[in-house]
């Protein structure tokens, strides 16, 4: 090793953030954090079931608020049902293609079956703080079994397009009632012939507050920011409009939310009465 | 190494789930998931900033659902501070103590500011649907930096109680409109004479579902479930009521959600319609 050599985790904050604000060497389970990317091209190879218990069992070590463990994740395979699925999603083609594909549900069923078994009542589940409560433990399992699958070589992309058709995902997933499909994710084995890239992401300085929230330095900031995502996007021959004109397009109004404007709804349906 | 050696994943999956289900040797990053313990006692040492910042740009490197990066994070070392949001979180002591304090805020505020310096309308944050995005976001976040925290050495806990006084925590931080601290995290280096044991689960045949959900093996398994947790509450010295009565109990109606069953009205006063 020469003073010459780049690191590869530097090469990790180098796409993440750009070269000026390196923190130096990090250890090495932080590159392999930094180093994710969302892969939408697999193998054919399999998941084995191997993989797919230790991951879940890293999704069960996450935190759960008071220990409620108030979310489960159905596991896809069958073709068929992933063309479906893939259609709900908005026609996303690694749905219908990932040789794994898991939902990753808020599942207030469970505790309302144990609840009526033992005749007692469960109205709490009614508010949306045990929404948010779901919403959180389903996104802290998830996050922990997608750092497991990159340990063991694997990719994926999480699938925020389930909730285009939450009625019709929860139907396609024989969900009980107080069940919501809350995103989905492909996993497999990534195709070397179509890497994925290393995202930037907005300056430390933007999201990182000390004390107190400071809005002071987003301006300068997001103006640098723009210039980096109008470049990656070219490079990558993707939508090149600069980051902050094309989030606040996406959030412009209900029109751009591609049906999820009627989520409140659709969760009221599925038995979530969010008061 | 011998036959009779017991090798430490295995001593994870044991205390996560029990012996019956070892899948066999787990790769040591899934063994370092699977070992995570709520740590709330710590050592007087500070958290380096050096640690901070490789713990954030883990965060950062979190999925973000098309990057809008809805999500900040407010650090907190002042010890004035942290007695007030520790009595705001129900008068956890741990909070009052922790080196070091991360609010994980859902940060809607940003991109209202982006928009009205474009003069685009920004209608699509209203939505409960961008609720449900910036609260994932922040979760996966935060995921990511309690994974790289623990890779690091350090051990953290997350406090659900910042829900219980959404404004007052929100004025303690100085938060502009559009943002709520959806949970805190404190977080230090483990105080090895208090250590923290690993919570057991329910078997992952209760939350991991194929092709569709399937709630018949719920009623056997969490029979099984409550003796263990009865054991290990028993062990550990604290309540020991089996886990289905418990979990109902958190659940039995809005005054168990202490204070938070007021978390609409809250979001609504902070700036999400939740339409």
């Amino acid at each position: 090793m020469t003073q010459t050599t780049i690191e590869p985790e530097y090469d990790a904050w180098l796409a993440r953030y750009g070269a000026a604000s390196s923190p130096g060497v990090l250890a090495p389970p932080i590159t392999r954090l930094l180093e994710h990317c969302s892969v939408r091209a697999y193998q054919p190879r399999p998941v084995e079931d191997g993989v797919l218990v230790q991951a879940i069992a890293a999704a069960q070590s996450a935190s759960s608020s008071s220990n409620l463990q108030a979310w489960s994740v159905v596991a896809v395979r069958d073709r068929a049902k992933l063309a479906r699925l893939a259609e709900l999603a908005g026609g996303q083609r690694h749905v219908a293609q990932a040789p794994l594909f898991l939902a990753w549900i808020v599942d207030w069923s469970r505790l309302r079956r144990i609840g009526a078994a033992q005749q007692r009542p469960t109205l709490g589940i009614d508010y949306l703080e045990s929404y948010t409560v779901g919403v959180v433990d389903a996104a802290l399992a998830a996050q922990n079994a997608a750092v497991a699958f990159e340990a063991l070589g694997l990719g994926l992309v999480y699938i925020g397009g389930m909730r285009n058709h939450p009625e019709k995902a929860a139907a396609e997933l024989g969900l009980p009632d107080g069940c919501f499909a809350l995103f989905g994710m492909c996993v497999g084995y990534p195709d070397p012939a179509k890497p994925a890239s290393i995202k930037p992401r907005l300056p430390q300085a933007v999201v990182l507050h000390h004390e107190r929230y400071d809005a002071g330095r987003d301006a300068d900031a997001v103006r640098a920011y723009d210039e980096k995502m109008v470049a990656f996007q070219r490079e990558q021959g993707r939508d090149d409009r600069p980051w902050s004109r094309a989030s606040a397009e996406r959030v412009g109004g209900p029109d751009a939310l591609m049906g999820r404007d009627r989520l409140r709804e659709a969760l009221n349906n599925l038995g979530f009465p969010l008061l």
